[in-house]
């Protein structure tokens, strides 16, 4: 007789990975992306093909749409709408969210983010709050304003709305293509490998990929836990988070199967060769999973099915020319 | 009684593109490339479904592999290998597929042809030359090369292997998502609306779009048949031919449903518009198609599934910034 092991606070199951799809799919602003199926030999990787799931051409350009989204629809929203602390992709995603739902939104950034993205976010409808110097006084205004007006606060990895909303670009990959042999992932919180392993759940082997100078899950697996760590490097505006997300830890732990770090100069070399060969314009953080593969960290078997996540892209064309 | 009419010479039958899309798949260089579908509300529009053929993302950055290939396999191939006179899409396509089937090319440029432009085409391969100032000279100089030596001459459109290597393109978007109740397709010398109308053959509304400033297709429809016209604008990098070729004027007669002219300001609109909005970065040429849609030259039913071709991606990404 088997006893089956209790469910695992927060970390998303497929039945509510499931009700996010739907949930999201229902307001016409999260877009189902394509999944590119290519022979492994034309990307330069010795195995039968390779996925990629343009994630990078979802709604505000990265995969962060879908778990903001359906952190919005669990409410409950106020007239004071919703808040974040961030000028990122985060950020824009909760805009892109609020947005979609008529919600008031404010996003709280510190002095040196870039009058560019505060434009971005202003196009996008949002009330733009200039706090302090460091992300940390934005950050901590965020949390005051949220305090006063009692607004919803999104968080940019770690709340379980966000992370079964990105388990859904995995259903899609699922639906799209079937399940691939392995799942190739790029690691900053842990929002997206927290619900790509959760929907998977053993069923792909499922890779995390992580700068070297921006190690958060590779940091919690040697010290049994997650601890914090300094953030540098070519992806460190999409990827910096200090420590790997509590949830992320959680799922990580069951059902990742593979830790892998990266140089800063394979994921640029990656991130050019995606220009270059294939036309994609993607930030760094998207070049982890090809980094992996053709800097060799990652070696599929000849007939493997490797999918490669391109979560996102935010980056400036001119840097690609 | 019917009486069939009879094949007109030239035109691809649905068998012909058959042939060649067997025959170019065997090579695996030619990419098959997303189709995307999105809400029309996505992009502004008001129809049910705006679906993308992401052909930008095609080996070379342009849907012309497809015919250039298909155009070397039906050969005959001697030592000689193959010449193109074309510093564009047509010179890097003729490279893609002379190097995937192991054949010498030369590529015949004017002196105007941009360096970067002639470094591409060394990088796949290609035996650059530069003869003349003007593209007549290339041509002249390209010409005699091939009657002193044999090679095999691909032409930028007006060649029926080239035009049934583009209506691939088509046999493509069916196979992937059925047939659309209309096809918005760019024109220059016609190689494409050739290959997409033979295929469609009637069974979708094919509309063809041109700049004002390069007019071939329509100036060919007001006068009763191809003639010269003088070509400038946004486009005309890809969409320069200066006269329709022969074979997409027969083609175009008996399957184009409509022809209609765009302002450069409505194009570069919707080149910015793919960048911003979608994150596809796109050449001018490759946003006639969206820009027929959001200036309101082509106006769908509300319940039209519309399919765009997005031809082309050799821009340089600095100008979208």
């Amino acid at each position: 007789m088997t006893i089956a092991a209790p469910p695992v606070p927060h970390v998303p199951d497929a039945a509510t990975i499931r009700r996010a799809h739907a949930a999201i799919a229902r307001h016409g602003v999260v877009r189902e992306t394509p999944l590119w199926k290519l022979p492994g030999a034309s990307l330069g990787v010795n195995c039968a093909e390779v996925w990629l799931k343009l994630e990078h051409l979802q709604a505000g350009g990265s995969f962060k749409a879908r778990g903001m989204l359906n952190r919005l629809l669990a409410g409950p929203l106020s007239p004071a709408g919703v808040v974040v602390a961030s000028g990122g992709n985060a950020g824009i995603a909760t805009a892109v969210a609020a947005r979609a739902l008529g919600t008031r939104c404010e996003v709280f950034v510190p002095s040196v983010s870039s009058p560019a993205k505060q434009e971005r976010l202003r196009a996008l409808g949002a009330h733009v709050v200039v706090a302090g110097d460091a992300y940390a006084d934005a950050l901590a205004a965020c949390l005051a304003r949220q305090q006063e007006t009692g607004a919803l606060l999104t968080h940019a990895y770690d709340q379980p709305e966000v992370v079964a909303g990105a388990g859904t670009l995995a259903l899609e990959i699922e639906v799209q293509g079937g399940v691939p042999d392995s799942v190739l992932v790029s690691v900053g919180g842990g929002g997206l490998i927290g619900g790509v392993a959760s929907w998977f759940a053993g069923r792909s082997r499922v890779i995390a990929l992580e700068p070297g100078l921006a190690p958060t899950l590779h940091a919690a697996l040697a010290s049994g836990g997650p601890v914090d760590v300094s953030v540098g490097g070519v992806a460190s505006d999409s990827l910096g988070a200090r420590r790997i997300g509590d949830i992320a830890w959680q799922v990580a732990q069951r059902h990742v199967a593979q830790s892998l770090l990266l140089a800063d100069d394979a994921i640029r070399a990656a991130q050019h060769w995606l220009w270059r060969e294939l036309r994609l314009a993607v930030e760094p953080a998207a070049a982890l999973p090809l980094a992996a593969l053709q800097a060799g960290a990652y070696v599929p078997r000849g007939d493997e099915r490797v999918c490669l996540i391109v979560c996102g892209a935010n980056v400036d064309p001119s840097s690609l020319a």
